[in-house]
């Protein structure tokens, strides 16, 4: 019923080769509000690449702007350098990884085992950011992911910083989501068995927020971190 | 003083071209002790292997038995299938990492901004575990990583499982922590900038234990988990 010309993505990424799990298959989703919210959620991601034929996985910061995820580093960082200097590079093969652990699962049978969890796992090519106005909004989802609304509560980069940052660019494209729920699933012979048996949630939480040495006294807590 | 012939590993693993860091070097750690803790609080690793050329990084269970890392999975997993079947195969060059995020550093400059976290990452070769002695071994110190002292109240392995269970080791030896701590790092001219600074402290936790649905009520919630 929209007159808008914006494109509306489609509510579930398209499942490729890579994307489709080998093992727990009725685990997988493709759901993109599942998938964002699972992004959103987390402080860091591990992000890996290949470097002299090896692996290297590293824990990062991201930010989301729609369906593109931005990574953070120096300009001096390895995978920023393999990225190249913007469009006119290869770019970088990349895997990113998130993963929220939400329960300990403890069955009768060892076997049985495991852990309550919501991952997403994204392939694709990373390239670096080099238009000006497109790194200072990624500059701008890199903070606000860690506190919404931060951005506007800081002072921007100036010239000399934004030199100074890399940031690259790994598009939601070949993506998909991984979440476990539910109690134990023990075999039916082991009912018996004498162990406990259930989960154990986990919980993420925050502490009081702590001022900084040098924080005048009288600069309040701001609504968006007294509201955490 | 001792006339064991045990081996005492050295209090910190020997730093390599790829455990020294590019950047924040000041934060690297090779203590052996910070790189055990910190593998130990950790419910998930990501594991980093190259398939086809490209970086595939996936979260998965794991324990520690000295220094040696076990990772868990299906035997028709495909990171599992890649070490082939056992010593005769080269292995899988792999990177495994771990990560706890402590807090949000709020700097009043967008960017300083940062997290407090502790990380481990290791480089090495990942090999097929066959020996049936090691094997339940390993899946010991799966099941006790999630809690310790599970594995003594559950019922073990059977053949038929553990013919189902592929376990791979990595051995601790090209290792290195990472470790961020305290406030944020403000430039001295930002210092009258009227944004609150500090940090707010992440918490992890554990929420009360939910008995399985089909736990006989008789059956009492365990000390190991009571203490949780």
């Amino acid at each position: 019923m929209s007159a808008t010309t914006e494109e509306v993505p489609p509510a579930a990424y398209t499942p490729t080769a890579r994307t489709v799990p080998t093992r727990s298959r009725e685990r997988a989703s493709y759901d993109r509000g599942l998938v964002h919210s699972i992004l959103d959620e987390a402080y860091v991601c591990h992000l890996g690449f290949v470097r002299d034929g090896v692996p290297v996985v590293l824990p990062t910061l991201f930010g989301r702007v729609g369906e593109r995820l931005y990574v953070h580093g120096s300009t001096g960082s390895r995978p920023l350098r393999a990225t190249g200097d913007g469009t006119k590079a290869p770019g970088l093969p990349v895997c990113l990884t998130v993963t929220h652990v939400d329960g300990l699962v403890l069955a009768r049978s060892a076997f049985h085992h495991s852990l309550n969890y919501r991952s997403v796992v994204v392939h694709g090519t990373a390239h670096r950011v080099t238009d000006p106005e497109e790194l200072r909004t990624a500059l701008d989802a890199l903070v606000d992911h860690v506190v919404p609304g931060r951005s506007a509560d800081s002072r921007p980069a100036n010239a000399k910083e934004l030199a100074a940052t890399a940031v690259i660019r790994l598009d939601l494209d070949e993506v998909s989501a991984k979440v476990r729920t539910g109690g134990p699933n023990d075999d039916p012979e082991d009912a018996a068995l004498p162990h406990w048996t259930g989960v154990v949630p986990l919980r993420g939480g925050y502490g009081t927020p702590v001022p900084a040495d040098d924080l005048d006294p009288s600069v309040p807590l701001p609504d968006y971190l007294a509201a955490l």
